[in-house]
């Protein structure tokens, strides 16, 4: 496993986030959270594609009354995402979510933040504090005045003895969002929920998410990771997931590498990596496969790959760690795989 | 601009790859480059859609002899990508290619390389010498035989007085790949083409080489970018500039930012910023655009965008800068912001 910087570990519902353990995805609802149903079949959704925990927004108390339902129902902690009113955050606190998210410095009152401290402690809620670069106003060091701020929270949260902290600091722009994370985990031991704003649509969104959250995991950092992207939140997860196990992070799934074929190729390894990729999604366990176009990069450059197959002008190979174990017909290269994979020979 | 490490500057065609010039974006051909028609073709769209030069493998004489066309007839610097056979080298040197791509290692003796070498440096033909961590073989420490490797490349280089070199270590594995570079990074100072190796298709192919190569570039490495994806090439350009832009690289160049929507939103933050992308594609200047959901996060989280748009209940608001300049009937609120970034008020 890949080397993960030190941090406390805070309970969230019945999961952990911080220290050693796995990093969690979350995601966000877009439904009205005031729709009870809806709501509950999202985070349903949400939940089957992979996120441990689901954050809803709580902006009004028909979300509110909404918000026990939900709690109830869904198979994974709920986290309450509030701004401006104390009151909103402490109703979520009693509806049983596992996690508020909160920006302190638009709750009101320190008195205010007090009384959802002490509801928290008593009920043991964990609360994220999040710092938007986009939402701390003009500064002349964007960077450090955020970090100042996000340091008068914790401290005001130490002072009240609560400590079941997770930390996010984010921006739309990759670079500051590295700069602001690498600089929070030099002086704190909370842990970081990674993401990046505002990353927008289709592939913008995945470079920008996966550029943003993989260079900080492959610094150690991050222990729970959120993809935002416009549209339906079910998109999140697999890319969230793709992320995780770029860095070597994600355990129990299959990963496919393919080449991306030249002029020497004789196999098409889109076509056939997609139906490799669908034939093996179930298999649970982390395997690496690859599909390569030729045999001059085939088993060589894939030898680090468990299993492989690669076209010839003649006839299709199969290879595990470098070696070849096989040749077929083309036609057969896939069927003739999986059986290996799957033990059937 | 992001910091550059320091390089040395390496004349190919019209270009220079290395030191603090942009960096550059290339895509390799998937016809059959006998087909000097098609390869044509193919290199034209990808020229178009951002590749700065382009590579073709060169596997036969077939090749070779399409080759004199392909590049007298492309309007970027072709590459010629050569495996085992030096004569092809020799031949793709003759027939005018500003680079070739080669292992020294698998073309048959340093008497042949040295050939390769003496004809390269007579045609000022630039040389990339690429080391894939899959066609190493079996090695303890397989980094550090890859850098060995390397390094035994670059001295015979060296002693033959050749340097424009430019050098590529991949690996299909990121922290690998990462790995391999950094540590190539503190020895040389030949400029450095980054690509993750097998990337695969799809979006886990986007997420690994956006987490590979964008680890890198944001480490100021890097000074040409090949994205790899299984299928069609045209594919790997957007992928990218998005990866460059995401790193603050890409210049002239309009950045969509969104927010992902959530129980707030009152604008359909996927469909309208797809549109204002549509819309601002031909701008050609580097502008950041922002479409939020709602008033609480909007013109504020969005604060460093050059322009913004966000929904409310009652109306569609339009931001610069994070200050509010107009309020408009929401079905135009896209029109009134392409009035002001195209400067019409």
């Amino acid at each position: 496993m890949y080397y993960r910087e030190d941090t406390i570990e805070v309970n969230v519902g019945n999961l952990i986030i911080g220290g050693s353990n796995q990093v969690l995805l979350q995601s966000m609802t877009n439904t009205k959270t005031s729709d009870a149903k809806a709501t509950i079949e999202q985070v349903g959704l949400l939940a089957a594609a992979g996120a441990a925990l689901v954050r809803v927004a709580v902006p009004d108390s028909q979300a509110l009354q909404a918000l026990p339902e939900i709690v109830s129902k869904s198979t994974v902690p709920i986290v309450a995402d509030i701004h401006f009113d104390y009151k909103l955050a402490l109703g979520a606190i009693e509806a049983g979510v596992a996690k508020l998210r909160i920006n302190p410095g638009n709750i009101g009152s320190q008195e205010r933040v007090k009384q959802i401290i002490a509801l928290a402690k008593k009920k043991g809620t964990a609360i994220r504090v999040g710092v938007n670069m986009g939402s701390i106003g003009e500064a002349e060091n964007k960077v450090k005045y955020a970090l100042q701020v996000l340091d008068e929270y914790i401290s005001f949260f130490k002072e009240n003895k609560f400590h079941a902290l997770v930390i996010s600091l984010k921006a739309s722009d990759v670079t500051t969002n590295l700069e602001l994370n690498k600089k929070y985990a030099k002086n704190y031991k909370y842990p970081l929920h990674l993401g990046v704003t505002e990353a927008g649509f289709g592939t913008d969104a995945i470079v920008r998410s996966s550029v943003g959250i993989g260079s900080l995991l492959l610094k150690g950092l991050g222990n729970t990771v959120r993809v935002s992207v416009a549209g339906n939140p079910l998109q999140e997860l697999p890319i969230a997931k793709a992320i995780l196990q770029s860095v070597g992070l994600l355990e129990n799934a299959v990963e496919i590498i393919a080449c991306p074929t030249c002029g020497r190729t004789s196999l098409d390894t889109e076509k056939v990596a997609r139906e490799v990729k669908e034939k093996t999604k179930d298999l649970g366990r982390k395997l690496k496969i690859a599909v390569m176009g030729c045999e001059v990069n085939g088993p060589g450059e894939a030898a680090d790959a468990d299993y492989g197959i690669c076209g010839s002008k003649k006839q299709g190979i199969i290879f595990a760690k470098g070696k070849i174990v096989k040749k077929v017909p083309m036609e057969n290269v896939v069927d003739e795989l999986l059986k290996m994979v799957n033990g059937e020979e």
